[in-house]
Formats: structure tokens, sequence, C-alpha cells
């Protein structure tokens, strides 16, 4: 039996005051409020957390425990998948709905990343690479390590990268959860200067997703539950693809992991591209933006600047892309993205997206990913109640 | 369908050479040789590893895929519930087999300790438990309170915690993978001395399990997949109970979340304990072991302590208990440790445990659990073909 998805939360995104623990007590308890139901009547708990030494929080999963007194004693489990930790927690809840196990479950992503300073959450997101060739390398200059492949083998992405940037500040300003609203133009994100430093050539500040605190959650249910609550959004394809960790064993510009998830979760749900309404991708840098749109089939192999920038993306494009503001300006707590991901396309497609809102869409794509095209998650979600 | 083992691996425990991913390739290459299988067989991998920032292992799930060539581009997650990450990854890949979504699937257990100092491994070991009212007590500190606590309503379990000390490390004798192979007297380990000083009082060196690498695997297919294998082990129970981090939340004499866990699989079995041949159960310290011998009913509240003593739990008692030398000498590599006891149960009930062995178990019992009383699993295995 597939999942359903009847409940929804999200604190905001940012430099927040609660602990870990608070952040995703209160994501749990609004989702379970959402969706008309109390602890006692779910079943087992997911918690999508990175951590990664970053913060004191090792053995997190029954931390959701303290969110409603009928949750004790419930099964709990932590999942991890680095940046795409958040899919994780949910994909394992949906095996434990379709085997019959779990008919409610309760799945919350989480992180706490400005506890500590900059720069250990720099190194920790570095060590999380743990690629032997690459030992040491911050997560921006993995990155910048595609954007560079990318200009070798194809075109300068800079142009293409500025648009995805201004895009997606611009369309956080309809988003009450965005860690930044702050329009920035396409010139000011092109353009290295005082408040736009080079972070790792080529990728400058406004390339780069933020560093976050925050939570997400959903209540799944079977999908023969749907009617028995106000509304729900179901799973036409969920497909993960992981991929090697180390950079040198894998061409940068394929994105073959991510390429294959998309080519897989098209053939699941009977759709192609054009079916889609709207995604949201995993932009940790604005060159994993344009990759994706390349690997989820809008352009061929070095032709996603072209559509880029003839606005395929935006909001009036064939294919709005991260009408959130994306990791790039909602930020990105990185267990709770993926999780945030799903709470946020559920919205759209069930019209309470506000301000986000895009016109009666039907099918919602999103793209989750953990380090440099490693764990590849790729949902397509429709209403289905 | 319910998944049954076909395929072992288990590294030898200690304080190895290699790095954490030479241990996940290796019991992951040892359990698809011991399947007869090869990575493109594989339907999806797991991984449990607790690591907490002991060493820059985060978003390890994809080092299983370098395992084999066949590995690459199947879906690999990481799963963590402290000392019980190994069972996590586990009972994991059992719903995906459950669901249908996997036929075949890779489960590897794996922790590196010894590659940082004592005092860091017990700091992060420490801020694993989280609890705000016993923030940055260690390990051996938290169960020290639960040892307390039962001298306070019971008796003084110290006799009988020397003996469960004496028996595993004199269990371990016959385990070629443990890390000790150190015949130790009651009287020795009753005692404080040079050698056995106090830890954090009362529990003294012997009555703590060791820092320790290694890693376990196991491959699960679907059961009506088991007569393509040489032999297979099913699953007749397998329960997670999850319980509020916070000791300060709970009565710790009670045991409750395993108590939960031990009764649920029990029912689930349609067995009684006396149906067990032989146990698998969490001594991360002794006083563990002895609560666990109350939590599965060998004994009431309190008379554990008889039980220990009268030789129940020895390897001509009533049930013999961890007669791989358990968590104390066999060693306890965080995130193997589950799948380790799997495998070693596995082994039992096929006739494969060499000096470790049985005469003929029929029922074999797994108690993994992560925290003090936190995440319960507990799994009830047969020979299945």
């Amino acid at each position: 039996m597939k999942s359903v998805i009847v409940g929804l939360g999200h604190t905001k995104f940012g430099r927040l005051d609660g602990s870990l623990e608070d952040l995703i007590q209160q994501a749990a308890r609004e989702a379970l409020a959402d969706a008309g139901l109390s602890g006692k009547d779910v079943d087992a708990v997911w918690l999508g957390n990175f951590n990664a030494g970053m913060v004191p929080d090792g053995f997190c999963s029954s931390m959701i425990l303290g969110a409603d007194d009928g949750l004790r004693f419930k099964p709990a489990t932590r999942c991890e998948n680095a940046c795409a930790s958040g899919s994780a927690a949910l994909y394992a809840a949906m095996d434990a709905i379709a085997s019959g196990r779990v008919n409610v479950a309760l799945v919350v992503g989480a992180e706490k990343m400005t506890a500590v300073d900059g720069p250990t959450v720099t190194r920790a997101l570095g060590g999380a690479s743990y690629q032997k060739e690459e030992a040491g390398m911050s997560f921006p200059q993995i990155f910048a390590e595609f954007a560079k492949a990318y200009t070798n083998k194809y075109r300068d992405p800079l142009d293409a990268m500025a648009t995805i940037a201004a895009k997606n500040h611009a369309a956080a300003m309809g988003n009450p959860y965005a860690q930044l609203h702050k329009p920035l133009t396409v010139e000011f994100c092109r353009n290295v200067s005082d408040k736009n430093p080079v972070i790792a050539a080529p990728l400058k500040m406004t390339d780069c997703s933020l560093v976050s605190d925050g939570a997400a959650a959903v209540v799944l249910v079977r999908a023969d539950m749907a009617r028995d609550f106000r509304r729900a959004t179901g799973f036409r394809a969920a497909v993960q693809v992981n991929d090697l960790l180390p950079l040198s064993q894998k061409d940068p510009t394929a994105f073959e992991g991510p390429r294959r998830a998309f080519s897989s979760a098209y053939a699941q749900a009977g759709v192609a591209l054009s079916d889609i309404a709207f995604a949201e991708v995993h932009d940790c840098f604005t060159i994993a933006e344009l990759l994706a749109v390349e690997a989820m089939g809008m352009a061929g192999p070095g032709e996603g600047v072209a559509a880029v920038l003839a606005g395929k993306t935006q909001r009036d494009g064939v294919l709005p892309v991260n009408m959130s503001g994306g990791l790039k300006a909602k930020g990105h707590p990185v267990g709770a993205t993926g999780v945030s991901m799903h709470v946020i396309a559920a919205k759209q497609l069930t019209g309470e997206a506000g301000d986000m809102q895009l016109p009666d869409p039907k099918l919602g794509m999103i793209f989750n990913m953990g380090g440099g095209a490693v764990a590849n998650y790729v949902s397509i979600l429709e209403r289905v109640g």
C-alpha cells in the first residue's frame, strides 16, 4: 500500500533560538495537529538529521517522542544521507507503510547549524564528504569542481548561475518560512564585490546556500486512509539512486546519479517532464540547480545555461523551479531540507502555498541530493484527496 | 513478505588497522560471497553507524557501494539509533523487503572507534546521550545510575555483575572475532584493584564494554527465495520500542522499553521464554545484562541477581546468554553490534558457530539497545532452510 501525506509542519528557517529538540518537537506537533491526529495514533517515527559532529545531537531519534505523550514506546529511527537525510527518513517511513507494519508515520527532518561557528560548520560539512582524494575539501570547494568541469567541457555557467540566484531570492519573498527575504539583482549576483565575495572560485557568496536552523514534518498514512483526512498528497514516483562518494571516480558534468533518478521517476509515474507543473530542486549551490535542469531533461548536456537564460525555470516559464526560494534563499538546515521540499510541494498541490502558489498545479517534482550527486532522491507528487 | 538472512560477514573486532571504509567493504564482500551473490544482485544497501562526530565519517552510506562494481547506483541509506544502529539498518531493510520494493538487501554495521583517543570517544558517547538534566554524563556514568537505582530499590548487584563479566570473558575464548581472549575470574571482576579500577562507581573496568573497530554484514532476501541459498535464517519476531531519552523521565530499574520489546516479541513469535535456546543481549555494561535478564522475564524485578548467581545464563544454564562473549569481551564497535548479534545468532542456528556452538538450538533471541533503554530491538530467529 502506498503512502499519502496528510499532515504538514514547517518551522521558520534561519538563525533560531530553539534547540534541535525544540525544532523537532515544534514541527512534529504542527504536522500532527494539521492531520488532526495525536501521538497515540502514530505507529512509528523517523528523523532525518545530518549532524556529522556539528552539534552534540547524536542519538536524536527519540527526541520526537517528547512532542506528545502518546508517542512514548513507539519505534523511532534516525536516517542520514547527508543533505538528503530528510528524504532518507521519508522513504524509510514509506517502506514501513508499504510493508503493512505501519499505518501512520510521523517523519521529521531537522538541523541546528548555527549553534557552532561558521568555520566549524564548514569543517564538519567538508569532513562529511570523506573522499580520500579530496580530504578536507569544503562543500563549496567540491561544487566549485563541478562548475570548473562544466566550464571546461561546455561553457561558462556564471550568467546562468547568477540568474538562478536572483530567481530564488525573488521567489523566497513569497515564502513565510524563508530565511532571507532579500531580493537581489542578477547583476549583483553576477559580479564579485565586497558584499559578494568569492567563496571557492568560481563560486561567490550568492552561489551558496545558507547555514540554517529549522525543521519540517509530515504525517504519512496508508493511501486507503486518505478519505479520513481533509486533504492528501500522494506519490506517483519515489526513486533513490546512490553513487560513489569520491568525485575522482565520476564525471562531474554527467550528474549521472540524479539523471538516473529523474529518468526512473518519470517511468515509475508514467509521465514526461512536460507533465510536471513545478519542481523543488536541490540548489545547495547554483551550479547544482543548473546541472539538475540538465539531469531532469529540460536541456541537453551543456544546454542548461541557455534554458535558464531563456527563463524556462522562472515563475512564468515552462517549469517553475524553486518557487519556495530553494536552499539558496529559503535556507538549508541540512536534515530538514528533504522534508521541507515535500511539505512545500504538498502545499502547492493542495492550493495552500499562499504567496508562493502557482495556478492549479497537478504534478510537482522534488529533487533532494546528498553530497555531489551521491545520494539522489526524486519524488513526483499529486493531490489524491 | 518476510526477510531471511542468507549471507553473513564479520570482521575481527578490536583495534584494527583499516579505515571505516575498509571495514565496511570487507564485511560487505564477505556477506555477498557467503550468499553466493555479487553486487548486481543487490537491490539496496543499508549502513548502521553511530559516529556522533568521533571520526570524520559523516555521509558514509555510499561507502558500501565501493565493495563491488555492481552496487553503483543502488540506493544506500545510513540508519542510526546510537548503540542499536546496526539493528536500525537491519530493520529498515526488512521493511523494504516486506514492502515488495526490494528483493535482495545488503546490510552492514560498522564503527571505527580507535582512530581517536579515549577521552574523545568518551566525550562523544557522553554527548550522544544529550539529556538536558545529565548533560555531559558519560555512558559509564549513565549506567552507573542504573546500578545505583537497582541497589537502592532491590539489592547489591555487584556479585552478579562480576559473574556476568567472567562468563562473557570465558565465552569469548570460543569466538574467533572477539577483541579479548582473556579469561578473568569472578573474583578479579568483583574486586577493585590496580588492574580493575573504578570507572564510574559502582562500575569497574570489568563492568564496561570495549572501545572497538569492526564491521558485520548480512544479506537479506525475501523468504520465498530461501531455497535458492545453501541455508537461511528467518525472523519469528522483530520488535522495536523506543523510549524517551532523559533518564530523569523514567524508572531506571523498570527497563520498561526493553521489557515491552521482549513481551511483544514473544507474542509476535507465539513463543515463551522457555522456548528460546540462547540469547545475545546488549551488555554494554554488566548491569545492562542483569536488567535484560529481568526484562526478558527470566527473573522477577530484583530477582535477576539470584538467577545469575544460580548459573541460569551460563552455557549449561536454562538460557545461555552471550556465548559470543558479548559486548564485554567480543567488543562493541557501536554501529556493528546489532548486525554482529544477528550474524552470531544465525551461525548458532545453522551449526556454524565453531567453538561457540550450542547443541542444536532451535530459537535464538537478540536484544540490541541504544542508550539507557532508549532504542530497544528484540529479534527471535530460527533456521528456515
